[in-house]
């Protein structure tokens, strides 16, 4: 039986072999849901960088760039961590270069998996219909939030282990823990994670419509997998 | 108000200041539920060590010695890391030095701390009140498994959070995470775990009645606290 594993956070990364399993990278709160919605929107590629300088040196080669830290919009790039941006006929066929705090840095550290995929509430089922045609072992991902664990990403990797639990057994307690949240919360998630940290942080930032949206299940069928240094839509799904 | 943090496993305790905290090490299945029988039964100290070769130095000087290895006592040691083996009368006034695969690591590596005690379900409620009447922020550091998190250590956590949260505000999502489980498995713990993977590792053990005795909840009104290199228990409760 093929095996879905959870890391709760990239810090322990370390713990886990990826060479032979395909990784789920979440960061729900927004970035992940920003890329799926931006090849929902057509965008072509999205690179993913760890620093600002690097996407600055994206945006001079004719990028449209999008750089957050802590939550808010970098000055100087067009794009931030707020799916609604990527809802714009401007992403249509564009190649974008993205940094964020978290979400960014847990994709380029997967590098070395079979495939790494973007997932998040809105591709939810695209994922799950992917990876069971796949003959690969599965770990999610979690982005965390600095290095420490978050709920908003551990109830996504919860919703996957739900949906794959019948063909995937599960690898360790991480993905036992997820499934449980997932369970608990799943009937009320905006009301479950209501006193999470990085809730409290969106909401003193005037961004509830971004939670919201975010936490809507299946509304893309998209699965953004990294092809080289870019993320492309996977096709002939 | 007081803070009340959970680092998950010693792998994530980088994230974590613990200078200004007072640290419960958990380690439920089954190294700190062994050291509060021992305080129970009368030991009068015990001295947590890293490897197997320290733990024979202390052997040769007289001490008792209890090593365990993945669930398993190591050859040549009195003691091994069953709570049973605690309950005898060679314990009272003994001094025992012990090494296991996950607890002990984790009693060392928060020696910077402003106190270090170690908590179990056992001596639950003893923690609480002993908490209550300091005015330091409190983090559980669940033992976890080489370097993983594990669901009963997280249970615990969740259990002091539980008991606590009338008085300290939780720190961080891993906090709310280790409430909620709690939460939803207090009923039933033994039910609740029977999937986790440490469980299944005991069970292959036979030993089942340990991790029933492990989940019971305030038998004994003792806390050890690290004194120096050595765990002693704390007076005037």
């Amino acid at each position: 039986m093929k095996q879905i594993d959870v890391c709760l956070t990239p810090d322990l990364l370390h713990l886990h072999a990826v060479e032979n399993t395909i990784v789920v990278v979440a960061d729900v709160f927004r970035a992940t849901s920003c890329m799926v919605t931006a090849f929902a929107y057509g965008v072509k590629t999205i690179i993913p960088v760890a620093t600002i300088d690097e996407c600055q040196m994206w945006q001079e080669r004719g990028y449209l760039a999008a750089a957050e830290r802590n939550a808010r919009r970098v000055d100087g790039f067009e794009l931030d961590n707020s799916p609604f941006t990527y809802m714009d006929e401007q992403i249509r066929d564009a190649n974008v270069a993205m940094t964020t705090t978290n979400g960014t840095l847990a994709i380029t550290k997967s590098r070395s998996a079979v495939k790494v995929l973007v997932g998040s509430f809105l591709n939810l089922e695209a994922i799950v219909r992917y990876l069971k045609t796949e003959r690969y072992d599965v770990m999610v991902l979690c982005a965390g939030w600095k290095g420490r664990v978050n709920l908003e990403d551990t109830l996504f990797a919860g919703a996957l282990v739900d949906r794959l639990k019948d063909s995937y057994a599960m690898a360790e307690d991480s993905a036992i823990m997820a499934w449980r949240l997932y369970e608990q919360g799943k009937d009320n998630l905006a009301g479950y994670l209501s006193n999470s940290s990085h809730i409290k942080r969106l909401q003193r930032l005037g961004i509830q419509k971004d939670i919201t949206y975010c936490l809507q299940h299946d509304l893309y069928d998209v699965v953004p997998v990294l092809r080289g240094n870019a993320l492309v839509a996977m096709e002939g799904l």
